[in-house]
């Protein structure tokens, strides 16, 4: 590597020199893995309202129907294709996580990939190695400019997204090193998204506006147009403008060594990561001890004082809210032995029986509970009491979702979804996807 | 006003509430005058090679043909158009300029109306109207953010131009107060642009994006899809995130009693604003001591320290260069006796007769020197010396263009274009704006 290179450049040769076959076969198998995962939500937030709302703008000023959108019949050019899938991955907040940065990397990144595999043939090889060179990509960004960058504001998955989309993009469309440091450019250029959205339907158009700005990135540059030459860590660039504390030397510390999907985890339940112990533990006291609901006295929660601040939230009002409710986390996991996408539907927050069981819910905070830790005791009518203890939730890092658990999870969101995709097929086909000849059949299966 | 109003719902209040009949004649008649420079730069910008590339990569993407694009033939769909008019408008950075913040409020947010009008029926008054509530809304968000806004890194004419095309959108389409507090939020959302990429083609893709940011922002608002309430001045909202030294009230101080087009101003020359009083003194001195360019053995040129920070630089190697050239402009003064876009060419900047004279121009500083000023001494070679003083530059707020001033830079952006556009006739309905029936008509005359 040239020592003289800046940042961005050395970024720019590591996407273009990248090889797939010296690339750890773990990690291929965690890009896997979050592809699946990725089209697991896509899927179930395919009909959510804020995607049918931008649908139906985008639509009729759409280009050529060249590209398809998961879960959905429509057809649109590419850019606006992009913009849908990224913002129907993320609607549930129910995508992965890339921990040290909270960055969502795979809904911003995959859809670029899936938009320009419809119109520039790619094998599957080729697209889940430009997927992990795009999260590598927007998860370096993260770690320069992280914690400051999303305390301050940013929607970190919207902003870096936009880079990783353009990195991924470039590595799709084989462009040359120096118009990858132009697209990386035109990414940083274009990132955007403010926290203040989170929890309106705005957060759909900075992500989605992510994976759009990406394939647009790349092929502008392709074109020609250019960026600046260090436009991530340059005195006004990406880097030093969007952190507080920002550390660019971790844009490439390491790089081609140490790979930032393997400290990507998967969720398996739609609400906030900190009620996913509570969720483990309630669904381990109703198979162990066969607790029916209606011999509950109480339940005590005790957590993280992260789980009190965050999700002591006695009736929420939506379904929205009973994601961050451990009250209702802890009523459904008893009544319904689950806490899906289905039991938080808006409708379900309203009943009485998951009303009146939430109420009798306590959250207590432990600072010696860590955060992907808790403790949940059951206090029955009869006196007696049952403990059950957590300590690495699943979806941790230290406990991940099995293959296995992945594959139920997303065919639970197909059935959220409610569409005839051939689930078992599209599992297969993403199993397989390093010996797919062309990337494009799994929207075959999924559009 | 509702006193727990926040500033956002101010704002919007502010658009759905604003009557065109009584706004003042002056504030009127700024918003023409900004209008027609627009235009003016638009056409002169409309081929360069930043907005070529653009046109080839998003034409075969674009939706149907229902926009124009000021100095081009093709049609687009109105987003694509947008963008492609803000970006023609601002590539040459000959476009207007708000002094406070340094924002170029036009190009952004008229494109945005433009686009509008082809395919919503608005009256010239409604776009007039509009535009100068989107310059409004604009330019007092950057007043909230500046100058450390600029200063840090953030491209202050796409972050803020962007809430002002979706302000002056909504307006046009005549959205309801909520749909408006939505669509700002969604223009902060997508408010993107960093410094580093000026000098670069990348520039025109964040003022673009801008102007679509807009006009997307208010159709999806008007789709019902929202924001959150105080995306401009909340904790985690575009004010706070974006500045180091927020001031929010001044987002809503005066409204409707000031008016920030009076603080817009109008560039007669198409170089950075520092060298405009050294033009008009070379201009002054040739003018009125009939120079020779052979007779001149030296030229000083004094001025501000910003001036010798900024615009020393001999020998400049490309048209965008030499822009920011005291050399070269003084150079092309004598010679040509002007200093407008076809003095700035490219090729002009290796000819040995510029490079020659430029050679022997000097730039020192005097703190005693406003900005705005600057003293040119030419010493001949016959051994007399002559000094023209300027303290107010032309363009600058206190010495605007005139009108006919104004018209002249028109015509001459038009033979820059090189097209057969019916400039007369332009200019003239461009002075009638609030007179006719279709603002569409304008681009009949423009495209």
């Amino acid at each position: 590597m040239n020592p003289h290179a800046t940042q961005t450049a050395a970024l720019a040769r590591f996407i273009v020199t990248s090889r797939f076959d010296t690339m750890p076969p773990k990690v291929r198998h965690a890009g896997k893995r979050a592809l699946l995962n990725f089209l697991g939500t896509a899927l179930g937030g395919a009909h959510d309202p804020a995607i049918d709302t931008a649908a139906a703008v985008l639509g009729p000023l759409s280009g050529p129907a060249a590209a398809r959108v998961i879960g959905r019949n429509e057809r649109f050019d590419m850019l606006t294709a992009a913009f849908l899938n990224a913002a129907s991955g993320n609607v549930l907040d129910f995508d992965d996580t890339h921990h040290p940065t909270v960055i969502h990397p795979t809904s911003p990144i995959a859809p670029a990939l899936l938009a320009l595999a419809e119109t520039h043939r790619m094998s599957g090889a080729d697209l889940l190695h430009a997927l992990v060179l795009g999260m590598e990509v927007a998860c370096r960004l993260g770690n320069a400019v992280t914690t400051s960058h999303y305390i301050r504001g940013w929607h970190i998955t919207s902003t870096c997204g936009a880079v990783g989309a353009a990195a991924a993009s470039c590595r799709a469309l084989a462009l040359t090193e120096e118009q990858t440091v132009w697209a990386l450019g035109l990414g940083a250029n274009q990132a955007c998204g403010l926290v203040e959205c989170l929890g309106s339907m705005a957060k759909s158009v900075s992500v989605g506006n992510a994976a759009r700005s990406g394939v647009v990135s790349a092929l502008l540059a392709r074109a020609g147009l250019t960026a600046a030459p260090q436009t991530l860590e340059g005195p006004r660039g990406f880097v030093p403008v969007m952190s507080d504390a920002p550390d660019p030397t971790r844009l490439t510390t390491d790089l081609g060594e140490h790979w930032e999907v393997m400290n990507n985890a998967l969720k398996p339940y739609p609400s906030g990561v900190v009620l996913h112990p509570v969720v483990d533990a309630c669904l381990e006291l109703r198979a162990q001890q066969r607790i029916a609901p209606e011999s509950i006295a109480r339940v005590r929660v005790r957590g993280n004082p992260l789980l009190a601040q965050r999700a002591d939230r006695p009736q929420p009002a939506s379904g929205r809210e009973a994601a961050v409710s451990a009250q209702h986390t802890v009523a459904v996991c008893f009544l319904f032995g689950a806490a899906g996408v289905a039991e938080y539907r808006d409708a379900l927050t309203a009943d009485p029986i998951v009303r009146d069981l939430g109420g009798r819910v306590s959250v207590d905070a432990d600072p010696s509970i860590a955060v992907e830790g808790a403790q949940v005791t059951v206090e029955l009518t009869s006196g007696s009491t049952h403990t059950a203890t957590i300590a690495h939730a699943l979806g941790s890092l230290a406990a991940p979702m099995s293959d296995t658990q992945l594959e139920a999870k997303v065919r639970g969101l197909a059935v959220q979804h409610g569409g005839d995709v051939p689930v078992a097929r599209l599992i297969d086909t993403a199993w397989r996807l390093d010996l797919l000849a062309d990337a494009a059949s799994l929207l075959d299966l999924a559009a």
